[in-house]
């Protein structure tokens, strides 16, 4: 088992990476607290698909267990749902003492952490990620959200978890597009992290598609340590954190377009390849380079299909959420891995013609 | 204008502190952020008393401006008046890039503080306290709150402000049962600081009934720096920030079974007499002591009135909230003032008592 420390300004804690470590998580909470209320909150598929290890964890001799089954969507990350579990908390009479556990994909940590940042101004919070995606990236840095009229994470707290702990177990009941999901984040990483990571990345990404376990590992633990150094440097987002968001403008504005029917992670792919478009359209990288940089994403493309969409549709969603909330559209940009740009403004028809040579590999 | 200094470890912020001073807040704030977008929740009295200031703070040249009206009482604390709030902030097209301002008590306070620390993971906040309780308390330390599933302050977090504006001419238009509430919390103030400040208070008790200005100026600053020193020391109420809770066991469950018919100063006051009776029965202060430090609290006497009251039924709230929520009954006691003791257990027969001597000396 791996400890990676994140060192947050607000608090530091550990990120547990091993495989089959789920069965240790009664010992570590002990070693963190002597707290002995837990309210878990796993994603439905979670439950069903590891109902046998949840179970061993119910009967670890806590004085008080509840579980409740989450059924993640976007739909269901909502206030109603913060209020069904602020709810289910006081009826069970759990109080300031409570440990919080989210046991799931990035959408019940967001939501989960949310909750357990504000029940009694913040009770002890564990991340168990299952998913890849939020293996290397939403359960690492403490954000928490829920949707709140039609704007994702709209409402949300920085709330960092006592520790996090990834039994990468879990990876192996993925379904595929799941792990495409979390292989978008991964290449995020891979172009943030530099020329070597980059070539890691590259090197191994039919072993990250089969999950072979020792490559994962060693490319998760990456990710964390990359992550982990991010939001060390400026956890509330107020700068160099911003470089996390590469793709992501994109990406969420296709979100939309697509009425939500492509995966976070999936849109993550798409959204990347138009970052690098759009980065050569400013004149940051040559078009040698970025065809070189463009293998990555292109490698994936059977694994991405988008029915049809509207470009200058995306661009318009991308100007309303911006323009709406009284700025401009901003971009992290990049002239070579690890060399990355934040706050970029660009022209609009520069954007809109990211957008369509960067959808349109995928169409 | 006084400028207090409050260095919490999770931010440090001033308190400006004068008479006069609202007029300056636009210039103020122009110091603190570049930020242009001004969400202004006013408690609706206030805004009727002091119309003409607060519509100059409107034309103070600031790019946007959406000022709303608050009804302030413990039933709109509430997780719907919170959902409200968003709506504006969505439909007035408000991001990221917000200043959010609080002008009123402590409920107006500790809702819209909860709202500036959940919107978009938290924007810009500055409270600018209108009564005699808020400035002295509950403008100061990070607490936000609301009520849920009739628990008082259930939902909430720790968000300190960006800097808070005390203007001591607002408290000039404040009812006297206003002006006793913040008494309330002043008498605490007065046991937790020790003897010389414990004096202060009792010499100049009806010159602060009167708010006569200088002398009034220097016990809130006073109580201010007591409770930014609190703060810094234990910012999440750990440890020592306990003791700001002196009276408030009691005084909690007063205000419950009393239906909410007493205000929260009022019932502090009469809470921490019973504290001060229960610090007694336990030991702490001998019976000559006891009398002496009574005479603060009894000097409000004529200023509270409890119709009547079931002294069985408050023990039996405190229970059931300490119970329900998976603890004991903690008290925060005395021996004389400045040596407090917190998270002390007392027998049931010994905490009827106490409330029985308290109570009885406001029916």
């Amino acid at each position: 088992m791996k400890k990676i420390e994140v060192k947050a300004s607000s608090k530091n804690y550990p990120v547990y990476l091993g495989s089959g470590i789920f069965k240790s998580l009664p010992k570590l909470m002990k070693s963190h607290t002597q707290i002995k209320n837990l309210f878990i909150v796993v994603d439905s598929n979670v439950n069903s698909l590891h109902r046998e290890k949840i179970e061993k964890l119910l009967a670890s001799g806590y004085k008080k267990i509840k579980l409740l089954e989450f059924t993640s969507n976007e739909k269901n990350k909502s206030i109603s749902t913060v209020q069904n579990l602020y709810s289910k908390l006081i009826n069970n009479k759990f109080g300031r003492d409570t440990i919080v556990i989210a046991i799931g994909g990035g959408i019940t940590g967001d939501i989960v952490g949310f909750v357990a940042s504000t029940f009694s101004r913040g009770v002890k919070f564990i991340q168990v990620p299952t998913t890849l995606l939020a293996a290397v990236d939403s359960s690492i840095g403490g954000k928490t959200g829920i949707n709140f009229g039609n704007t994702k994470n709209l409402i949300g707290s920085f709330y960092q978890p006592d520790f996090v702990l990834i039994d990468t177990d879990f990876l192996n009941t993925l379904p595929e597009a799941e792990v495409v999901c979390g292989l978008g984040e991964i290449l995020k990483y891979a172009y943030l992290g530099g020329e070597q990571f980059h070539s890691t990345v590259v090197n191994n990404l039919s072993n990250l598609i089969r999950l072979q376990p020792l490559q994962t590992f060693r490319i998760i633990e990456s990710c964390i340590r990359f992550k982990a150094g991010t939001v060390e440097a400026d956890e509330k987002e107020s700068g160099l954190r911003k470089i996390l968001n590469l793709g992501h403008t994109f990406a969420h504005a296709l979100e939309v377009e697509q009425n939500h029917s492509i995966k976070h992670g999936q849109a993550v792919i798409v959204g990347i390849v138009c970052s690098l478009f759009l980065s050569n359209e400013m004149g940051l990288i040559a078009e040698t380079y970025l065809d070189k940089y463009l293998e990555l994403p292109l490698a994936l493309r059977e694994k991405i299909r988008i029915d049809k969409c509207n470009v200058v549709e995306i661009y318009k969603i991308m100007l309303r959420d911006k323009k709406g909330r009284g700025g401009k559209i901003k971009f992290v940009l990049l002239t070579q891995p690890g060399k990355i740009l934040i706050d970029v403004e660009a022209d609009e028809e520069k954007v809109i013609r990211a957008i369509e040579n960067g959808v349109s590999l995928f169409v």
